[in-house]
């Protein structure tokens, strides 16, 4: 099982607090799956590329990647990407000209794919300087970071790093002769922590930490806490604006993905159980319902049950006495062992199982790994497992997220997080001094609200404005926030 | 407009605050529409009930309603209501043998419907004594009225009071010899207000005030904080389960209801613009789509418009750039002149323009009494609005709440209120001394879950139980509650 | 059974070939619960018309009905349908110069609606003189007959006519001195049959018959094949558009309607058995599941089952296995004991039933008019049915069509079949001699086109034309038709 | 352009009636994205399978394919398949003890995929012996064929045949010592072509001819009509229970994969234009609308805009009026230049255009191939054209059927197909002499019955039956057929 949470999205060091991790990690789903990285997951080339000399068309060889010849191919990736992150380059535009990251010298630990990519690129364009690792062992576009490494981006960074490959990318990323970060833009927290460790002078230039994760975000409220934190930090994992995106409306469109990428299952009069009619649950429901599955759901709660469930037309069931009957079955509740072996020894022939909740403790896959039992893989992330009778289950991705594993976060998702964590570096770059202590902040309100207004343009849309009487009346600000702090 | 909110919801005195007043006053919609109301508004009778000598079958006369003779034809309305109302009935029958209110002498102040009598004779059921009036001029069903009164409940209401006569059935139902209320359940204060001015004794033995509304609310908190609350309150306005109902699923059908009753429209392909995308304005949206109308929005914030309104697929757009191609203009903001005059004079003929807001100043109504403007009024609720040319543009309710006005409220939704506001009774009769001083509070979110669950059997629901180990794991007891005190 | 037959939509002669009837006939939708009839059923007024002497403002006594006062409600009622039938409107406009009509002579037998009012003023406005009458004698808008009246077309018709007087009205609207009807506009064929019998001399002169109903045309058709049609007839009732409209579209908002204002019902969360899914079904169940009714269906036929309930994502069941968990049953087959006595037993306290099929044979009434239950009608169109146990079951409208008898037909609806009438009436009036012979017709597939054309306005709609080189590439006229004529 | 049909689905001799080629050639989806195919596609093996010597490991070498290793992967493939299959699996068991093939040789030629692999492992398990061959050069899925070969059924099919190897793998098919066909399964009616052409012998002893396409049946339906058809041939293309899933359901899907397999498009808030609303573009528009798009259609049709377009709550549009604003445009019309090069000059950056329609003649994408503009292949399928100010139009599958190109076919909807060819070659081989003529035969409605019922089981369908009463009622036998011929 440790190996798996390995796997599914972390490294060393901790794992605690991983529970409760934020879907916005889901942004790592780059598996074979990713049409993404399907280009350039040849592993015909054994060799590390620690071990590699390579230098780039400029002759530069200040980075470390797997071949910085698929620079072509991470470009188109990029452009692709530019398409739909129309935020970014439009701050790229109205900020071109005062080039408010003059000065900045940014060092980053995110997962690299092609809309990272247009990040450190906006970054660049505003004036910063960055140098960047790979937060995860198994994310990088090894393409991308290729072609950030040819436009002459420090990057260290390759998919299928080893733990020691891992630090080591991290320590090339900062220690660096005669250049000294002053600002980190970090994704789970291990490159704060390495810079606590081993560079603590660093700090006492530095602007701030901008931080993009859950487990990142409750390290830094526990430095705080003990007093430890020594500059302004930045919390982007909890604006009003990701937050939405990366729940309800992520998981309706991954979950038919990731079937169809997996299964090519026909979704139309098939019987689904949703276990947990949360967001993500919703989601899922709202998605596969409007495809023409049959859906039904279980849930613990009698309030969810009522104002939810049942408004929304769902059956509402126990796992066990619909189990023989279904097609699908999707957890989504947090929880552990929702599906236990004896429902897995119950389903019909054929029935697919997997997982969009937050951990991989959902479907007790453990108590498959029996003798018992075979399993079959059939595809990259699809295994059957094999009842002594010939019944076959479909498991997908062992059980971990499926929306990680099998299918791709929309540009425009990530977008928002991008945008986000551009604006928060700005913020704090530019802040005068004495506006951010020694603390852990959340976005302004007002900058989550601009986040918002910069990808309206995407969308055609008309945005009504209050005159002074209905501003009044209401007791708002013409120009927002138009919702108290504490709205969700 | 002084006239029009008293039409709507109110009677003296008129109160700031009504502004923001609560959607569960809607089941106050008892006008001509409501097929409940229409067997018995004949008003071909004028004198007073005030001046009428009224005995029931049982020789009593102890109340005052329009006409006991109608007391058939409530008694089958109140039986319809109770179909829908088996939570009631079901609280009826569990706490049948302990009589839980056996002692409480209950006054109440609320809307006289088939509901509140179910209401009404489950607390009797239980072991209540009551005496009961109308909280509003306008909403009594005098039928139901007449069956209350015909089996022995006190009641002092009838549709269409004045001023004089709303005060002065307050007053004969507190002031009745022999009898003192140790218990309030009001809707709107006006109750409570008059039992504090001019029986101010009958709190030194009351258990408690339940209070329904926002305003209500409101006024027991400034008591609160002026330090003249003498027993303790409970405000019942704010469980999770009643909001939850009161705005997305109530509006979702009423929005249908109100337009069809009054208009006989066709959906299908009619060119909608909601104005505002709240749970309201997210509620009428949602039904009117999948009824086949083609509906955009209004907004004038960014992270809604973003997050909620292009996510659910609506084109969002100014009102000033659509108006000329709407068939239906639906107000859902809470603000004021959403709809101008101006934008009224560009409507196209036959235009809809009704009002789902919180108060009746979103459309300008006051702008359309003019004199080159020809007002007809087509049917109860249905103006024709003439413009000198012969455009006609169809005004629903005068701009007033089109759900409260031209559609039902289901039982189902007041029946959950009613529950809410029963248990709220037992608890605060039933306390031991010292656990409730002399404030407001919230339902206990325990008892709010109860309610919940007293209304599953309506559903063929199966709720999942956690097992041990996943209570654990997940730090919640197995029998709740299973959402922290701020979920909402 | 008889006399139920004769409150759904008929009267004397024949009821052979009803069985089948066309949703046409729906829109005598004009029971006490359609709101328009609403205002003026007061039944207080006991003398027949036919005993009255009653002028219109004009001085003119050559008509009949209910009230000659009550003409001003009348217009309202028309003013509101013409709101939304502007393709009458708009015919009236187009061929106002030409008085396509001028020198005919029109008899009408159709229900009297306000819909059929703004037909005969636009027949009016293109030149033709018309006399009317009703086909049905319960379904007559007396206010509507009374404005038509009062602006000088003699109408001879009022609700609850005995069938004495239906036949006297017919009589009158034919037999007058001075005038012969060159045009017969018939729904139900009773006029036709009429005239056949009592005055064979108006079809020597007569240009032709426009017939409306499925009856109608099948008698038609007879008189066709035994040769003793004398007169081309136009069958308007299998119209492409028309048929499109009576079914899918129509049910789909009538069966929220009906049940909304019979029962009060909350949709969300009801479980729904819906029997047969055909249009009509599919129908309903799309509007039940959209507001969040769990719908399940019954079916018999493998291939309908396969490629349409399954890919829509209904649960396809038995009727008594789930009877027991429902809270609302719809019969939509057309056949007979759909819902038979003993599932009615099973039926849980509380449980509607309602029939919107083709007949009123679907659920056996009939079994439950037996000693053991109480019959109780607790509104218009609504009986409990009381089981010794005490268990409620709600059957709507007796087990008839539930769209007929307790909602209203949507105006637009109306207007397409009206502008198919008049375009009809039109053709044939106006058609060179020999275009059409002694027999039964279609309307030209043009004219149907030309209908839906006209109602284009009502929708913004921007149809988009072909190029001379589409059309050439498709093989077709760049005007239409569009579709073969066997398209449906 | 002749190369690009040819990549679409064809090999010569290409013929004039392939503009309509039915829906079901999009089994032949096999292209990169194909998971399915995605294993094998190294074309690093340059040899041509004709200079292979090959043994399977049952030593024999009657059979040509790719590479005989891949076996083992084409096994779980087809074991992936049999999933979904369970109607030919049940026909497999039902007719096992009889064999009702038993005698047949039945030469093939269809695509040769997994679903097709279950069909010919049933059919051999039901007593046939089968040779197959491709009828298509692009769409063979190696390893398919490499599994089924391995089994010892002798198939002659690779992936990127030539011209030559094509006719070559028919004649080898055919061909052989020994065994002589009598029946023959054709798509496209080439191997029938050949065997006229070098062994009419072979239609002596022949049963008959499967059909599956609409050229293939074409093809035979000339040949009748010259007199030259020399055994009974059945159509199974025109089956209802296949066309209904081979439209609205399969489009409905298919339209999300593709877009999201080549895009990665996130769908809530895309401003949609699909253009034509047939049964193909109201798949389109209903998943899309579902998923949150803001879908609007364009229409040529009056009638169909209004009976349809309006009804389901599109806007309806001019393409030219709204192509700035569109986020995609989807061409579902069957018509030519639907999109321009003129709109194309209009679109804005990153607008995604595709087509779904019957042909590649829809997108004028010949006007794209002009030196101005430059072409960037982004992923297989997906070209960037950039105009010289930059702004990019993303061209999907270069107009060719993304549906084709881009997205699998759910198995259910082969496993439709195949049962229905399986019931056909049953009922050809076992027909009373003189049932059948040498003419073209629809399948008997009764067997098309059959397959759908075939299908239930996989539904957890519970079918209704008629009583004896009900089906006297309805004129129907109790056992169907349930709708007349002509129902479709």
């Amino acid at each position: 099982k440790q190996k798996e949470d390995k796997q599914e999205f972390s490294k060393y060091p901790t794992k605690a607090g991983r529970r409760s991790l934020s879907r916005s990690i889901s942004q790592s789903s780059t598996d074979s799956y990713s049409s993404a990285a399907s280009y350039t997951d040849s592993s015909d080339d054994e060799t590390s590329p620690r071990d590699k000399a390579q230098v780039n068309t400029h002759g530069s060889s200040d980075f470390c990647v797997k071949n910085i010849k698929q620079a072509e191919f991470g470009r188109r990736e990029i452009e692709i990407a530019e398409q739909d992150m129309s935020a970014l380059i439009s701050l790229r535009k109205r900020a071109q000209g005062e080039k408010p990251l003059a000065g900045a010298k940014i060092v980053g630990c995110t997962h690299i794919t092609a809309q990272t990519a247009v990040l450190i690129e906006t970054l660049v364009a505003l004036g910063a300087q960055c140098r960047w690792t790979a937060c995860n062992i198994y994310s990088t576009q090894n393409e991308v970071a290729a072609a950030l490494a040819e436009t002459g981006v420090p990057v260290f960074a390759w998919k299928g790093e080893s733990e020691d490959d891992f630090w080591w990318c991290i320590d090339r990323c900062v220690n660096t002769e005669g250049w000294q970060a002053n600002m980190i833009l970090d994704d789970g927290g291990d490159l704060t922590h390495w810079v606590y460790k081993k560079y603590p002078s660093v700090f006492k230039k530095a602007r701030g930490i901008v931080e993009e994760s859950v487990t990142g975000v409750h390290r830094l409220y526990q430095l705080s806490k003990a007093g430890k934190l020594c500059v302004p930090a930045m919390n982007v994992n909890d604006s009003v604006t990701k937050q939405k995106f990366d729940n309800l409306y992520c998981c309706r469109e991954s979950i038919l993905d990731g079937l169809k990428r997996t299964t090519d299952i026909m979704f139309g009069g098939k019987q689904v159980v949703v276990c947990g009619y949360g967001e993500v649950g919703k989601g899922c429901c709202t998605a596969l319902k409007a495809l023409g599955a049959i859906v039904c759901i279980t849930e613990i709660d009698p309030i969810s049950l009522l104002t939810c469930a049942f408004m929304d037309g769902f059956r509402v069931v126990k796992l066990s006495e619909v189990i023989r009957q279904m097609d699908v079955v999707i957890t989504c509740t947090g929880n552990k062992n929702v599906v236990t072996r004896e429902q897995l020894d119950r389903m019909k022939n054929g029935c697919i199982v997997c997982n969009m909740g937050h951990s991989n403790t959902e479907i007790d896959v453990a108590s498959l790994r029996s003798p018992e039992l075979t399993w079959e893989r059939v595809r990259s992330q699809v295994d059957h497992i094999i009842w002594p009778d010939g019944k076959r289950v479909v498991l997908l991705a062992e059980g971990r997220l499926l929306n990680l594993s099998c299918s791709t976060v929309p540009t425009f998702v990530l977008s928002i997080t991008a945008t986000t964590q551009a604006l928060a570096l700005i913020e704090l770059f530019n802040a005068p001094e004495g506006r951010y202590k020694q603390d852990v902040y959340l976005l302004p309100k007002k900058m989550d609200e601009y986040v918002a207004s910069l990808h309206l343009p995407n969308f055609d849309a008309h945005l009504t404005e209050l005159t002074d009487e209905q501003a009044k009346y209401m007791g708002l600000n013409k120009n927002g926030p138009f919702k108290p702090n504490y709205y969700r």
